[in-house]
């Protein structure tokens, strides 16, 4: 083995699909570390809804858009199979942003030794971004009280299922959106929330209504689409809502309009948006926090497993569907 | 003169203008002060945006709506004439919540006697609700620094002229965003604010790029209406939206949508919306920090008198065509 694959972003969607007409697959010649350098080997590929926002053209965000041409960005989990870096050795397990790609150079920064004992899935799926954005949004953000109701939706998605849990685990009543009876059975039997409602069918304001009998006080927002006036209907009075993703508008031109804010007088509600590349510096804190819930069992997860690294250019369309069933990773 | 005059709020706004045909005008015996009572004599009354919302049929709101064929709620300006409360003599200057009647009978809560040298006009235009409100939503929700870009609609009304003064005098730069030339000239000219948009005339995008080079950072809503979805679009990383009302749509059954909430996340947007009876027991820490700023002068406001009780049916009017200059208060 000589050569490597890597893959480039050379269209962005705007509307349409996302397929292999986007990308570019390209062979290169592996590389050797330089000064200071670690190379990767990568195993595990974490594909995650805000990739979609990354190739959208919107320069005006909080990171920029993946320069069309260049590697799609992802983050990922490999081994090191060469060091010139005095914090890794030939063999360590990683994490980091790799990109779409079978080996990456790195400087080290960034880059994360996993614990022993953590495997790629864990890692991926809970200690990387799905359970720190879960960490960051709902205890810095949303401010959770036991005896609280939570609506969170995407609730079988990477975020919304450690969410929905956590927020579980510290007393609050919660009931998640999902877009499949799969999912809905998925997030009351297995993971424990109190109600789930499907927004694909069946009355969502009625269904709402009966969920919630005492309205919501916090409002974890991963999806967008038209649910999201039906749950800011039942916000009360000093409410909070954590803008966390909003897929369903990501590729849109013309996002649909937002709740008018006469409510959020009438409520005293909070909205706030928040991404994680914010909190980078508060990772190890956020770590901290998320571990004792994972290590007493109180965080399930499933993966949904694809093969080999061309199978990403497609299957980031499931995450638009909703058609995967748990933590979407490519394994390369 | 053994009788005075009340009026009692009989039918909702919804949708019409506001007038007489919503009121009842009522003849009473002038009452006595029982058992730890006041009797005051109101001679200036406070005519203020928020009471368009208290009018509403929304049951679901801040403070219950006035009822139907109860006096229209309102905070006022008198003179203590009878008393068996320990804390009050004849001749106290006194504000509070009176609502439109000539005379009121207080149980002492709630009613805070005006310092002496401060008259009516001052006591209502900046003493009460407005400079309350502007100081809650400006340093507690908004949390200002020097160098910023604030934008306030409804910026020569009575909260937004104060605000916008408060914020130059912390140091930022303060557009408002008013419904006149004639309001305009007056917060450029008179109040010192940096910029002002005519929300009636010209291209209120363009005006609002050319206005706030470096974005907003806070934006301080007052009115709604559609130039709320330009000024977000212009909001910097980390800002705030500081909702203290939305007269625009107060009375309309069916208000406009708000901004998507793609840009919240983008920018990591907080909203918050705020009213000020939840800060009732803050009002002395908030009259102590208002009050430097009136004594050195950095407070100007201006006072539009309506003469006579039954002036104020017609007179809310004026909130909602913007067609006031100045605090709105009727003097009996």
């Amino acid at each position: 083995m000589t050569h490597y694959t890597e893959i480039l972003l050379t269209q962005r969607p705007d509307d349409k699909p996302i397929g292999p007409q986007l990308f570019e697959v390209v062979q290169k010649a592996i590389p050797s570390a330089g000064p200071g350098q670690v190379l990767v080997k990568q195993t595990h590929m974490s594909l995650d809804p805000a990739m979609i926002g990354w190739m959208s053209p919107n320069t005006d965000s909080y990171i920029p858009p993946v320069a069309l041409g260049s590697v799609m960005r992802s983050s990922g989990f490999g081994e090191v199979v060469e060091s010139n870096h005095p914090d890794f050795a030939v063999g360590d397990r990683v994490m980091g942003m790799m990109g779409w790609t079978e080996y990456s150079l790195n400087n080290g920064q960034g880059l994360n030794k996993v614990q022993p004992g953590v495997d790629a899935e864990t890692a991926l799926s809970v200690f990387a971004l799905p359970g720190l954005t879960a960490i960051q949004g709902l205890f810095n953000v949303g401010k959770p009280k036991a005896g609280e109701t939570l609506v969170v939706t995407g609730a079988a998605g990477s975020v919304g299922s450690i969410v929905g849990q956590l927020a579980k685990a510290e007393g609050l009543r919660v009931i998640g959106v999902v877009g499949s009876d799969e999912k809905a059975d998925w997030i009351l039997e297995e993971l424990g929330f109190d109600g789930a409602i499907n927004y694909k069918s069946g009355n969502l304001e009625e269904q709402l209504r009966e969920l919630t009998p005492d309205g919501v006080d916090i409002f974890f927002e991963n999806t967008g689409g038209p649910i999201q006036q039906h749950i800011f209907n039942r916000m009360n009075s000093f409410g909070r809502i954590v803008v966390c993703g909003m897929i369903a508008d990501y590729v849109s031109a013309s996002p649909a309009p937002g709740p008018s804010w006469i409510r959020v007088i009438q409520k005293r509600i909070t909205i706030q948006g928040f991404t994680m590349p914010d909190h980078f510096g508060d990772v190890p804190a956020l770590l901290a926090k998320l571990t004792p819930y994972v290590m007493q069992g109180k965080i399930q997860y499933r993966t949904h497993m694809l093969e080999g690294l061309e199978s990403a250019m497609s299957g980031l369309n499931l995450l638009l569907s909703g058609g995967n069933r748990g933590k979407l990773i490519v394994k390369l």
